[in-house]
């Protein structure tokens, strides 16, 4: 198969290798905020934020160069962040064709006017041609996968979504290898919903290394704040369960399937492991605002803080119209007010885990 | 309230920070096991283990003594590890009253001879002098909840179970402070099959780790296996869920509260960062055998390794018996082949995640 990769970053890039391993010819087109990436594919045949090789037969191609890397490609990976999901469908549209897939690995989340969750496959279709927007299949790679290890063939394992189930399969078929597990499915919303929200979530985890921090870091006896990091997490994943009901068009027992696994506690899991929102979660929990913070991370993409800030404007309409019950989401309130509203952090543990009796 | 925890182990002895600081009168009583900590308690009011000065009022007895510190206590907290649960049956058997609540702290699981999982509050029960055991009410601590945290009064959130709710209630008031947030719940089963599953999935999830160092460490790019531990933490879930669903008498609603929520992923989260059964994982994941393992490790409690003993034999016997189907815990037969039958690791990831598509 032809595959494009729009987007040089690190799980675009990443999703080279099973591509490369299963014999596709690969392009890999960066973005014009990639054009030093690509210029060092280009010449030494080395990606400088993934410290990797390219994988053999992978042809970088500058942003100018996107007509002729998408000449006759089957499938287009949008390897964009959730700021260039807007970008993206501009960039590609032009050379769509009937009958292409477009999979996205990028988490995010939107809302409409009404508040409505709008997953990132469905803003990317929002921006594509109307001509050909309904001749083409979205789809979206989530779960647990942090790029360099993919990239680096540890085992991984994932799930790819699409409305059009057949074109999930399909696509689990081009990109599986021995070492990157693909499950498909034809729950897209739900999946897209567990990644976005996961990574808010963990925002909330990352808190308690910040509030351990400012009660003075780990005290004589040793004693950290796991407990809290633990509990945080699993209001997380109580949470995310919710959305997954409130979501609509997704049965009860997928519901659970998700809740208690992969899209949700494992992508969770993997995310809290590290990373730029696990720091941003330390700062606030130490007692930083939200403003210096941003400012102490310069530059980086704070995708959570995004979800967090989509969600205060959505989350008062949606309890408006009577779809979010007052008080159901006590820990993305929380972030709300931690990261919009500039009020002091107030992790309201107690009124956590609601039916538990 | 007269409160008396048997048992002066970590998790037993940091019960005493909320019951002395709710103003209880409470005992601490050592096994035979644990004279050199009572001594120290005695003469210095210093835990050895906890490395904490015991909070004010506690009053520390030696095993031999036990009949003066329950002399009319109301709550007796059985402290020992599960390996000691069939003693504390007959230590506190004599000295048991009408209408006392009894509360375990310990995690475990045992088997009938036909396979039916036995909860350890029920193993307590069964150890019970018969004319008294129908009158006190038995209970169960379990959530993500590190002792040493408790101890230093960080902040902890815990579910009290009890088949007689009103008993959880109770208890929940008695130990309840600002800092150790407690959820009751009348489902001891379902509570008591988390906290024991999670110490085996744990056992799974540190797997990764030694893998990591089989195959040379981190490599030059700074890839490590979380993605691979957070595929094994999601199928830990989703097996956790199975079992919560098949042990019966567990609401379908109550299965998902808690297979998303605290007592699941919540207890399982906290207990992959560290401690014994990580280091268990991790030498296993490496290429040790479980008896190589055994002998590193000697001298420490491995409470995962007998629960996945115990379930090598109940896990035939189920399915033999219709009750659990062939091929639908993978990762514990996983752990099942490696722990008892001496086999080499072998992660069986395309068997995860059945009806995700």
């Amino acid at each position: 198969m032809k595959v494009a990769i729009v987007g040089a970053g690190l799980m675009g890039t990443a999703t080279c290798y099973p591509l490369s391993d299963n014999g596709h010819d690969v392009r890999l087109v960066g973005t014009h905020l990639d054009g030093d990436i690509i210029e060092s594919c280009r010449e030494r045949g080395y990606h400088p934020r993934l410290k990797r090789q390219l994988p053999s037969g992978v042809r970088p191609f500058f942003v100018d160069e996107i007509a002729q890397a998408l000449d006759g490609v089957d499938v287009i990976v949008s390897g964009v962040n959730s700021l260039g999901v807007h970008w993206i469908g501009h960039a590609i549209g032009p050379y769509l064709r009937p009958g292409q897939l477009v999979v996205a690995v990028t988490k995010g989340l939107e809302a409409a006017e009404n508040g409505d969750l709008l997953i990132l496959p469905d803003v990317v279709y929002g921006e594509l041609p109307e001509d050909v927007r309904d001749e083409v299949t979205l789809a979206a790679i989530a779960g647990p996968c942090i790029a360099g290890e993919l990239a680096g063939r540890r085992q991984s394992c994932v799930v790819y979504g699409s409305r059009d189930r057949h074109a999930a399969y399909e696509l689990a078929g081009i990109f599986r290898t021995s070492y990157y597990h693909i499950w498909p499915t034809g729950d897209l919303v739900a999946l897209e919903l567990c990644a976005a929200f996961k990574n808010a979530y963990t925002l909330g985890v990352g808190l308690a290394a910040g509030l351990l921090e400012q009660a003075g870091g780990v005290d004589s006896a040793g004693a950290y704040t796991y407990n809290l990091a633990a509990a945080t997490f699993a209001q997380g994943c109580t949470e995310i369960s919710r959305w997954l009901q409130i979501a609509g068009g997704v049965s009860a027992e997928k519901v659970h399937v998700f809740a208690y696994g992969l899209p949700s506690p494992g992508d969770f899991y993997v995310t809290t492991q590290g990373g730029r929102t696990v720091r941003l979660g330390r700062l606030l929990g130490a007692g930083h605002t939200f403003a210096e913070a941003r400012e102490i991370m310069a530059g980086e993409t704070l995708e959570a803080a995004e979800i967090v800030r989509v969600m205060a404007d959505a989350l008062p309409k949606l309890t408006a119209r009577g779809i979010v019950a007052v008080g159901e989401f006590p820990l993305l309130q929380a972030l709300v007010d931690v990261v919009v509203r500039g009020l002091p952090l107030d992790l309201p543990l107690d009124a956590y885990f609601q039916s538990m009796a």
